[in-house]
């Protein structure tokens, strides 16, 4: 890319592997708590992994989630592969910003702060408590003609991400969960899914919010488009590409800016909660670049949207909750917090068997 | 039974179906919200359901969860259908009235209150803020011999958990949380949900909190034996008997207060989460006791058990959380909780789309 070490060089040298001596720790102490071995079933392994990433069991808590939804628009909207007008972004943000829509209900639910992060609306957006304007493009380019993203936009995008998770951390949130907002994001996240896994097209392309079956057709050719366009370029994952690459060849503004914010956290040893196909593509990009960084992620809900199958089955992922929600911006990741809190809760209070009066 | 009225039959009496021009009203609000209708996945029919229960859309959101535990022993535990010495149940009475149970955790997380009902512990336990004292007998008998309960303990035990229940609400919980604790209990259930489903011993009787192979062989023929012995009776649902007679001869006191719990909370218009398979077992006679009780329910998650499943789909009803827990105590319906909430307050707070400024 240039001589200059990029941010995302520089945030995946900062991630640290998740300590296995601390899972182990917390598996033994898990097993001696007051219930059968293995009882909470996927709430103990859970809670392990909380432990390998504080590095310490059992592990703190998590009290302080925070929300943190990256928005941008997408070039590939002119291709036709989604009903809703591009202009419905920007009203989403607006609706996030006044507390209205459906992240913010959940959001209170679960005690969760709410940010959104603007990278990439292509319209100016109203100065607002909860926005962070970080805008590096009005948009992207149309990822079936070309690069939807300079190298320099992936990683101006990538650092904003970055800034707004430490700016959260620094703040005291302790579990990072990732939401989004960018209309026809789907189709960016399909095609950053196929080029990480090497699946193709048809495989991970899906209706996202709501399309028929004939738009289904033609936003599949458009995703196939852009992979031979992107991997006749070498840049892809799956054709030996670097992450960044990827980015710049096939994904969003936001799909940047997730990558940023997931591997601030990984270097906090803060849990990232991914949501759906958005959130999962950036985080097959961001395991790509760093590897350590997977032990930091927790599949908040599976998604219907089949690249979000795909993405989690390759990272190695099982996810919490399954509700059939297909609407993104952090929803069905906010629906999992209660549960991964509820993982390190039991590790944390739990008596011990030998502690037991009979 | 007898020529005196029933709690159980006051109970049934007093609840009404749930409002379905309430749930229409829901459905219809939620498709204008700030979303592709559907694409909050069931959370939509979850909130109709709420709004239905209430009466009025949007529904209040519930904000004061209640985990009411209903304990008891086991006659069958002689049988040796569980490695757990029947000492447990009054051992985890104590960890409940402690709070470092698994239970107090995840109550904790989600904001549960926790009350611990005695209705059937055989050993006398101390006084605790936490624990209602109800006791109607210490344990059961054993249902291959004999009918567990008698016909006034059944009432007895019934009523102390609508009292609980009672209290509960008169408290301000809102929506109530089902949870169990008594060694052999899955014993218990397993013959319940068989009487009142028509399903066979082999497909409802289960492992438990964890046996080998050669105990749940036992565990299966002392189930078959204790349906032969009551369907003879004519004391089974499934053959035309009464819940009461079902529960008296077949059940456990638990199970008992656990019907009069829901059955209270259902009369109140407030939504009950059944936990795993007893409060499953529960929910089967109570409905057949009232079918109009049935639409208050939320199956809080899928236990491993494989009666839960049997039960479920008897009651009509998908578990929202299915992450392999086995545990009981009401841990299950407690990670249902804020999905609950969730429902509740999205379609209470969302934004329509016609108020969105694009």
């Amino acid at each position: 890319m240039s001589d200059v070490p990029s941010r995302l060089a520089e945030l995946c040298a900062a991630v640290a592997p998740v300590d296995e001596a601390a899972r182990a720790a917390a598996h033994e102490r898990s097993d001696g708590q007051v219930k059968p071995p293995g009882s909470l079933g996927r709430l103990e392994a859970l809670g392990a992994q909380l432990a390998a990433i504080a590095g310490t069991s059992p592990p703190p808590v998590p009290g302080r989630p925070a929300l943190l939804i990256a928005a941008g628009d997408h070039g590939v909207h002119a291709q036709g592969v989604t009903p809703w007008p591009q202009a419905i972004t920007a009203a989403m943000v607006g609706a996030f910003c006044a507390g209205g829509a459906a992240a913010n209900a959940l959001a209170d639910v679960v005690g969760a702060d709410v940010r959104v992060l603007d990278v990439g609306v292509a319209a100016d957006l109203p100065d607002h408590p909860r926005l962070v304007s970080a805008k590096v493009a009005h948009g992207t380019a149309d990822l079936t003609v070309a690069d939807p993203m300079s190298a320099e936009e992936v990683d101006a995008a990538v650092a904003a991400g970055a800034d707004a998770a430490a700016a959260l951390i620094d703040d005291g949130c302790d579990l990072l969960v990732l939401g989004d907002m960018g209309i026809a994001n789907t189709t960016a996240s399909a095609a950053l899914i196929a080029a990480c896994t090497g699946a193709s097209a048809e495989v991970v392309t899906g209706r996202g919010t709501g399309i028929d079956d004939e738009m289904l057709a033609h936003k599949t050719e458009v995703v196939a488009t852009a992979l031979v366009r992107a991997g006749a370029a070498g840049a892809t994952v799956a054709a030996g590409g670097s992450a960044a690459a990827t980015l710049a060849a096939l994904g969003g503004l936001e799909h940047a800016a997730l990558v940023g914010a997931l591997l601030t956290a990984a270097g906090a040893r803060v849990p990232v909660v991914l949501d759906g196909v958005i959130s999962d593509a950036a985080a097959c990009v961001a395991v790509a670049a760093c590897p350590a960084a997977g032990g930091y992620l927790v599949a908040g809900h599976l998604s219907v949207e089949p690249g979000a199958r795909v993405a989690l089955d390759h990272l190695g992922l099982a996810p919490l909750v399954d509700l059939d929600l297909r609407l993104g911006e952090g929803t069905g990741a906010l629906l999992a917090v209660p549960v991964v809190r509820a993982a390190g809760a039991a590790l944390d209070r739990m008596l011990l068997l030998a502690d037991l009066q009979p």
